[in-house]
């Protein structure tokens, strides 16, 4: 898949985690400089690779990111000199000024980067119009690479939009930590950028959960260097609306991507809550409902344990009168009532699971109690699960 | 182990959940009326027999309770009519008041109980001052039955607590429920009563969680019938101060029971945060780690990945100082630090898997923040986990 207009992507074995020959740094760039807009972890403990990029970003300005797999230089010693010394490299080796690169690390927590062999294998990368090497380089425990892309038109001109990740949410990832970076020649002002950056995490990886747990390293960049030519996007109207919505675009398949191949995932549990009396309200129990760590064992099971869904939007926060709810399974071998009014219903076992057996499983919940809606992503709990987070680090 | 005077026990088997022979109805009624205080699930949707108790709770008198398991009288069809069917049906073999007696379930939600098996078999029931029965009869995916007793003298006279509980937890319980009866001859006026429950209640079963869901069934009850003969407990004051205390130790030896039962767990995860600004600081950060999936699962593991430890303080919502931060591992076979200032530091791999390895693991968390403290208990998280609610239903 090509990169958009002047971004290149280059990737390599450094050795970082274990022997196994796998790539596990990625470095991308762009040849001319970028406005960039970023979202972080709301952790509390945060990485340093994360502080240091806070710093770079004060002007919006960068040129290229290095992202490291296997050691997330989170709660490590030297942590924040390793990063320096890591974005240093890179800025060496692309001769670019150190203020203009950008790092990100995953991987175990605590554990002291091994900047050596960074700094001296990153020397045989070889940069590419592919982003395939990238993304895979960029995996933990995903079992696949996860890419996006997109193209739309503003003013006449081709905007290209090209976004990767790892991992397994914003608010509720996976320790093996959420990384998105979307690369797009489109021309837009840095403030902007982070503007629509952020109106879009909070409907794309903010509804997306896979256990619940919230990494220190997680982080979402967007780079866009201009080369599309388009007229600067620099203040609302149609031209932003419609990056925005090809943004958003990207980020919701990339957010959809990450539930699906939540860590020992079989199933992705897609839940809509409908005629609800706000988004936020849809949003909340939507959450609640994919976050449930019994809802998530009877999805393993195909089991249509409905009751665990009225049960996790009880607990959920957010007000609503469980008389009114209605609750449908469906995937593609159709669709079963299971609740009505709050009430449980009479419904073909046999039916219910040839539904909830589907590699893809949705859950329609409806409130009728007003017009809004809101939709969240999340996966089943497996064995599997419990077997990679088990012995995570050996 | 023999009730306290003036209560007993019976249970019998009536086939509510299955064919098996498990005795799945127990009452516990006193001979006089009792003072009686309650907790309930935080859960919005709440079954109709906690509805109905709260009823008959209001001037916190009650002479009996009826449980049954395998089946949770919630969101189920004719909830409200069958509960007081079930409540009718004890009172009238116990031959007392319908306003009396107190109904508890437990099981799935939204099948319809089967009443009829009830009324027809409780017939059968002996009662007896044997506790046993009736603590086996309430268990679902329990492995085994939770009772703790107790003595202790106000003005001079014996006071005995005895209580039964099944289940995971009281804000983080599983769908299995939390229920927790708990029996005294000690006079005590119910509004005070009441007052020492729900203060106990959030230093106890509020500090467990086994997999942070909350059920729609979850409920405490205490029962006082005052045949200890001590002085009523009117007012504040020593001897209020000697009861809580008693009822305090029993209802946290019947939370770690609970933790140390949780469904799947293989062991008891006790966590304390020392030195910090607060006590609900030190909770909050508590609670967060023995809930982290992540942490649960390497546990499992007996993987000393205490960056989990970290990364779910840090996204608990609580505001602390990593850098500050200390953590130690400990169990019967010694302790280990693994964390100092925040950072990982060497410790041996072969010696921590050791420690991890035993039954019980106690997490020390230093925050060199202050004096306060809090101990929150969990369990790890494994495949009979996700084995036993993948397929709960059948």
């Amino acid at each position: 898949m090509e990169t958009p207009k002047g971004f290149f992507a280059g990737a390599c074995h450094c050795g970082i985690r274990s022997e196994q020959s796998k790539d596990d740094v990625a470095i991308l760039y762009s040849d001319t400089v970028c406005q960039v807009g970023a979202v972080y972890t709301k952790n509390r403990v945060k990485a340093d690779p994360l502080l240091l990029d806070k710093e770079v970003l004060k002007n919006h300005e960068a040129q290229a990111i290095i992202v490291n797999s296997g050691n997330a230089n989170a709660c490590a010693p030297n942590g924040m000199i390793n990063a320096k010394k890591e974005q240093a490299a890179a800025a060496s080796l692309l001769n670019l000024p150190a203020n203009q690169v950008l790092v990100a690390s995953t991987g175990v927590i605590g554990v002291e980067l091994p900047i050596d062999r960074i700094e001296k294998n990153i020397q045989s990368i070889k940069f590419e119009k592919n982003i395939e090497l990238a993304a895979k380089a960029i995996m933990t425990t995903d079992t696949r690479e996860k890419i996006v892309s997109l193209k739309t038109k503003i003013q006449g001109k081709e905007i290209s939009l090209l976004g990767i990740c790892k991992g397994s949410g914003m608010i509720h990832p996976n320790m093996g930590t959420m990384l998105a970076f979307i690369l797009t020649d489109c021309t837009i002002e840095g403030n902007l950028l982070q503007k629509v950056l952020l109106e879009n995490t909070t409907k794309t990886f903010n509804r997306v959960s896979v256990d619940g747990d919230t990494s220190t390293n997680d982080m979402c960049i967007v780079m866009a260097n201009g080369q599309a030519d388009n007229p600067m996007i620099a203040d609302e109207g149609e031209d932003l609306n419609t990056f925005k919505k090809a943004l958003h675009q990207v980020m919701e398949q990339l957010a959809i991507k990450i539930a699906k191949d939540g860590e020992g995932a079989s199933r992705l549990i897609t839940c809509t809550v409908k005629q609800a009396s706000s988004e936020q309200q849809a949003e909340i129990l939507a959450k609640s409902v994919v976050s449930s760590s019994l809802l998530k064992a009877a999805m393993f099971g195909h089991d249509a344990n409905w009751g665990r869904i009225l049960c996790a939007m009880g607990y959920s926060g957010a007000e609503f009168d469980p008389t009114l709810v209605d609750v449908v399974f469906s995937s593609s071998e159709g669709k079963i009532e299971v609740c009505l009014n709050g009430k449980g219903i009479e419904f073909s076992e046999e039916k219910a699971t040839q539904i909830l057996s589907q590699d893809e499983v949705f859950i329609f919940i409806n409130l009728h109690s007003g017009d809004e809606q809101c939709t969240c992503w999340g996966c089943d709990l497996t064995y599997d699960y419990v077997k990679i987070n088990g012995d995570y680090r050996s």
